[in-house]
């Protein structure tokens, strides 16, 4: 990124050769990224982050695809969640929430169910990994149903791309988000994949950047950034993915062993993320002062998304998943990277058992 | 910028001592813009450029403030003009251009009549310096006009916020967009500036940053860039404005002296930008080369906007300067900054008589 923060600076919509330069760079980056994600570059489209990709992938289907009902799931992130409660609140769409089994795995029944009974042109919108408890959709299965139904598939894959060998052209899917902070890439930059049978207009109106989808003087730096991180990834992701998975597993059984009472919410050691691991703890005076201890003793974890933290509530996913009866724990996300070590959890284990 | 690229990484909406770092750092940021442009930190809100503000601000109008009528003129940036383009084709507004004088400005007298005759509640959307040719917008009688018909006014200022000294307390004024690449800071990072008095939905769904109003993971390091870049502009505005004034002086000077037939768009010595001069040179078989050549010689210069650069066709702008006439020009548009010289005048100029 570096060389595009201290000395080319050109606008890459300028057709001068200090433009071209940075356009050039944008364009081997859309190459990448699309070569690592098995699709073809028009396909790629860079935006602000995957909540601006699921904004216009959710308009796009509604504004010019013909969508007038959605299909989602209650536990989405609230970039999908939301956009779909303001459609419905206009009256643009009607939408119909897939039930969860009691794993929190979308009920696939369920859900050809709301498909085959769908009113009208459908979007099908479903996160392919829970960012809070780490479930995994079936991504195939979930794009075999969509095409059997002719619905629009969207994924917000933010969780995954980066995380997965994400095979794009093995999937029936019309619409897919990504963000780079998710895989060690920078803040700020993501892509929205577009199948290139579907037409759509921008979101963002204004300039002809990203091929007159996407409005605005590129974030250079950031795209530059998102490209290099999905590379260093892809490349890592044999060795960091099993690693990564150690640890959870690791972390999994010794909190078994060392503390009582915990569950884990979600799949845990079945279809799901390597990343997040998704603790229940007892509730006593100790635990529900857990987050704010654990902070003081330099461990980070949060209680739901950190898109939606601050709130004291137990998250919608958690509440989603326990279908609305009352919570009977604290709810922990602990989140693993490669930079992590089994040291580190010896020691937020010895610190948990300290506190509780 | 770089301590958030190296090594501050928390998630600002992570309510953990490393998420709270990073907040901390863009309330700071918030704070030192507000106080640049006069105003309250609750009023500037993060976006990813001056097209998101915008087209942020031009919805908000529509979808939450019940304007009905937008009046704008037709040589708004696209980021404007495509966003209202764009409501009339769905239904959602009428829009009204206002006429320009002979050089170039907004016809007071026009937008006072279409002011006064405006069919409901009305945005008024009109930037304060055209990037093209650099006329300024007269924004305090603007701003009162706007107040006597109790129209909303939203100005992209994203030529002269950090060009300028710009006090919003004392415009009458409802919303303001600006983007941290138009004076030294990072592409990707704009502002969208919306009095306290106004309340609306956010244009980007999700979670809860900005106050709600801006959904998407923030970013920080465009962020911390935006702000330290207006913060460097503010400080050296005397000297810096009064260089480059100089510089665009000294070119008009030596282009009428060496060029024959050299016109200028729009009102370049009287209210205009004292970075811009859009030359006009007669067309001739070598003169319609001209862009292609300056590039080759290594001089960047561009004949409309980058935005919509690519396209051959004289610019919107330019085309409404002249009433659609039939241009008898080659319009070029010559940019200048702190770090041009006169030198590199003299060696434009030369250029330029070889050339032609």
């Amino acid at each position: 990124m570096m060389p595009y923060l201290t000395e080319k600076f050109g606008n890459p919509s300028s057709i001068y050769s200090y433009g071209r330069e940075t356009k050039m760079a944008i364009e081997n980056a859309r190459r990448s990224v699309s070569r690592l994600l098995h699709c073809n570059p028009g396909e790629i489209f860079f935006t602000s982050g995957g909540t601006e990709s699921s904004n216009t992938a959710i308009h796009a289907a509604v504004t010019n695809l013909g969508c007038k009902h959605i299909i989602t799931s209650p536990i989405e992130h609230h970039a999908t969640l939301h956009t779909v409660e303001h459609l419905a609140k206009t009256g643009a769409i009607t939408a119909n929430y897939v039930k969860l089994t009691d794993k929190g795995h979308i009920d696939q029944t369920h859900l050809e169910e709301l498909l085959s009974t769908a009113p009208g042109k459908t979007l099908v919108t479903l996160m392919h990994a829970n960012n809070e408890i780490g479930n995994l959709l079936p991504l195939k299965n979930v794009g075999q149903l969509c095409q059997k139904y002719n619905a629009l598939f969207h994924c917000d894959m933010v969780q995954t791309i980066g995380h997965y060998l994400v095979n794009l052209q093995d999937v029936h899917i019309h619409f897919a988000s990504s963000a780079g902070h998710k895989f060690h890439g920078p803040k700020g930059v993501g892509i929205l994949y577009i199948n290139e049978e579907i037409k759509i207009t921008p979101y963002i109106h204004g300039g002809s950047q990203e091929r007159n989808m996407r409005a605005g003087t590129e974030n250079i730096y950031g795209i530059i950034g998102y490209a290099k991180a999905l590379e260093l990834a892809t490349e890592r992701y044999e060795h960091d993915s099993q690693y990564i998975l150690g640890l959870k597993n690791y972390m999994a059984d010794k909190l078994k062993q060392e503390i009582p009472g915990v569950i884990f919410n979600g799949d845990y050691n079945g279809s799901s993320l390597y990343t997040v691991l998704n603790v229940g703890f007892l509730v006593t005076d100790k635990s529900e002062m857990l987050l704010f201890n654990l902070d003081m003793a330099g461990i980070c974890v949060s209680g739901g998304s950190a898109c939606s933290s601050g709130a004291n509530s137990v998250s919608h996913v958690i509440q989603a998943l326990y279908k609305d009866n009352t919570i009977n724990m604290v709810p922990i996300r602990f989140s693993f990277s490669r930079n992590n070590t089994k040291d580190e959890v010896d020691i937020v284990i010895e610190k948990l058992k300290s506190l509780l």
